[in-house]
């Protein structure tokens, strides 16, 4: 953990190089997964159970193994103890209403020269979601990525899930069932991502691909950007808590290692004007790590990433905010609505005291798929809209053509292209 | 070009082959890209300056070299012939019009247990803009890229375009005026992609880089996407017309030949039902060929890339029409609207006879950098939301928590990820 004053001389060039820091693995997969999705874009089906059993030791000789039925998924429903179910349909129910508030509107309207001009929203037809295998397999990301798909109106909904060894995770598949996923495909890593996106004999292509992975993973909807509509590239996650100095130190502790203990390489930040607050946190932080189960995680991600900045003024920390433009951030001050007010660049913003970010990863209803590594100065949580397209249309009548007909053609001789301007004057005849 | 029957035995064939065609240059520019961009990230400026002497004969050795300075865009705008001036400005004045229709609008909203919910949009800081140099600098280009980023409140909008032995291009130049562009750089090619990126002494970054460009400025952004925020990965262009009977070949021949006039790789598409218009319509092209100044680049593409498909009815239009997912069609048929509610996929769709698709280029409103290469399935065009992004964000009072937050500490259990449960349990004690 780094401990910084703004106060004192050295503060910009340590919080710059913070700033600049991308935290993120420089494992080069870039060949590897190119000739994985040269691989399976030639041989399909015949690549991706070579790849199947060589990376997760699960054979795909027999059909049955390819998929896994509704059938299995309702049961795994049906298994889970009531209270966890219970827990798992009020997630889905409040995810469902909170991107149902963001279907977008179509536009349809006739100008003042007579044009009629708009915009149609449509679902794309079919959408795919990584769910990775193992350890990262979280029902709650499952529940994030399918439901803003079905509420979008895609009919198709296809998730690829690697199965190590023929291994299925429960819940995983429970939460498929509450989100209604309509194929489930026992195949992961790149070979996944390349199968979805091109298509093989066994699973038709789809449009969009979605949901978290591994480097591998990452590096293929990378490379197959453009060949099918992906969400953001996600990168190393992030909580920021700027915090006054009237709270619980325990809160705060608990919140940043809510972050660290997802990946060594997350990143905890707290900015106080308080020096007492800061170092109960420390303590805090440093007690409750003794009991976690996931101690060794947080542990690395606090002593490697942690970060702690302490303001002269809490009005300096709207501009420092925006410099780390995290994921995620906590506002723990008397008046949160007057800092977010400030503040322009953060992924998801959690307002007051009663809102830990947990709260948001599970069951508040805002997407927790974020924009992490500084880009939420430019992208957005995943939403209905990644899952949709707009048509824009334009309906000239003879007399809006007439009106407007003679500038364009005057344009099109300035930029060179006689055949756009002949298309409209061959009309105003 | 070539004419296909959906009523002969190989058609399903012929016609699936089009569509997979992707019709894009195998330029592998790969690696020169990523050194290129390597040595703007490492030496800034110095690397810039090389590279603009070397690709573009342009020095900038002196300071004053590096800038186009708004003085320079009025005095090109004031020096227009004023029937050019006037189409500029209303083809800005339609453009911005259309896209404050665009503008989303927040949320903010308290649910039934009294959590407030809502996501709030913001422009990004700064974005970038390529305009080509030379034949392909179009000042409808930077109309359509700058104006939906200044009516989303872009506050620094930056235009990057190489000026090749120093040459700049006057209505460019107007254009940048009118649009209200605040600064123009003098560098192209993947280095100016990756000055904007990265940012330089002399160029602060952006967050978000748009516009069209060739291979390298491309594959450039490309490889820069997660950096900073892109537009879509541009390919060839396309048109569609789908017309009946009731129609005059010459408007149809100069619709076709208006797309085949930008590069040999576009691809204009006709589907009709009528035989005899088909012929007319090949007729009308042959004949308009002779004309042309662009005919060169126009006959080359319908030779290659040029596609006339006979339809028993045109009830089979809808279906192929989705196939093509063409960045434009026309519907010249008697109900184009019912023609355009079985359409699923295209960029923009032009209603009626009245409607060519060079309207839609230079002044109908919409936007005209629009999804490519079958894209449309996935894509949009593009729209004030390329330069804005969405804040969720979640305020719990107290009880709210206390309603919720049990279903999520039973989820993070499940999850095995104890610092998110506890992040909730400690506060409700």
């Amino acid at each position: 953990m780094q401990l910084l004053r703004t106060s004192e001389p050295n503060f910009e060039t340590q919080f710059d190089r913070i700033v600049r820091d991308r935290r993120e693995s420089d494992v080069d997969v870039q060949r590897d997964v190119a000739a994985i999705l040269t691989e399976v874009r030639e041989r399909g089906d015949e690549a991706l159970a070579e790849y199947s059993l060589r990376f997760d030791g699960h054979d795909l000789a027999a059909e049955e193994n390819w998929r896994i039925s509704p059938e299995a998924c309702k049961a795994a429903y049906d298994n889970l103890e009531p209270e966890l179910r219970d827990a798992l349909n009020l997630a889905a129910d409040r995810i469902r209403s909170y991107h149902e508030n963001q279907l977008p509107e179509d536009r349809d309207y006739t100008d003042s020269i007579g044009m009629r001009l708009g915009a149609r929203w449509l679902p794309v037809d079919a959408a795919g979601l990584y769910v990775p295998g193992g350890r990262a397999a979280y029902p709650s990301s499952l529940l994030m990525n399918a439901i803003p798909a079905k509420v979008a109106g895609v009919e198709r909904l296809v998730v690829v899930t690697p199965t190590p060894k023929g291994q299925t995770n429960p819940l995983v598949l429970a939460a498929a069932h509450v989100a209604r996923v309509d194929e489930i495909w026992r195949i992961g890593g790149a070979q996944a991502v390349a199968a979805l996106a091109y298509g093989t004999d066994r699973i038709p292509r789809v449009d969009v691909v979605t949901g978290p992975g591994n480097a591998w993973v990452a590096e293929a909807k990378r490379q197959l950007y453009g060949v099918v509509g992906i969400d953001m590239v996600a990168g190393p996650s992030e909580i920021l808590v700027i915090a006054d100095k009237d709270n619980d130190p325990d809160w705060i502790a608990a919140d940043l290692l809510s972050q660290a203990e997802h990946d060594p390489t997350s990143q905890s930040i707290l900015i106080t004007d308080d020096e007492l607050l800061a170092r109960q946190v420390q303590n805090s932080i440093d007690h409750a790590l003794m009991k976690l189960t996931t101690a060794a995680t947080a542990k690395a991600s606090w002593d490697q990433h942690g970060l702690i900045v302490i303001v002269e003024n809490l009005d300096q920390a709207p501009a420092l905010a925006d410099r780390l433009a995290a994921e995620h951030a906590e506002l723990m001050v008397a008046d949160p609505q007057a800092l977010f007010d400030k503040l322009r660049h953060a992924g998801s913003v959690f307002l007051g005291k009663h809102t830990p970010e947990a709260v948001g990863d599970y069951i508040a209803g805002p997407n927790h798929v974020l924009p992490t590594g500084r880009r939420a100065r430019f992208a957005s949580g995943l939403s209905v809209l990644d899952f949709m397209k707009r048509t824009s249309f334009i309906d000239a009548s003879d007399a809006a053509l007439a009106a407007i007909g003679p500038a364009a053609v005057r344009l099109a001789d300035a930029e060179g292209l006689p055949a756009h301007a002949l298309s409209i004057s061959v009309r105003l005849k």
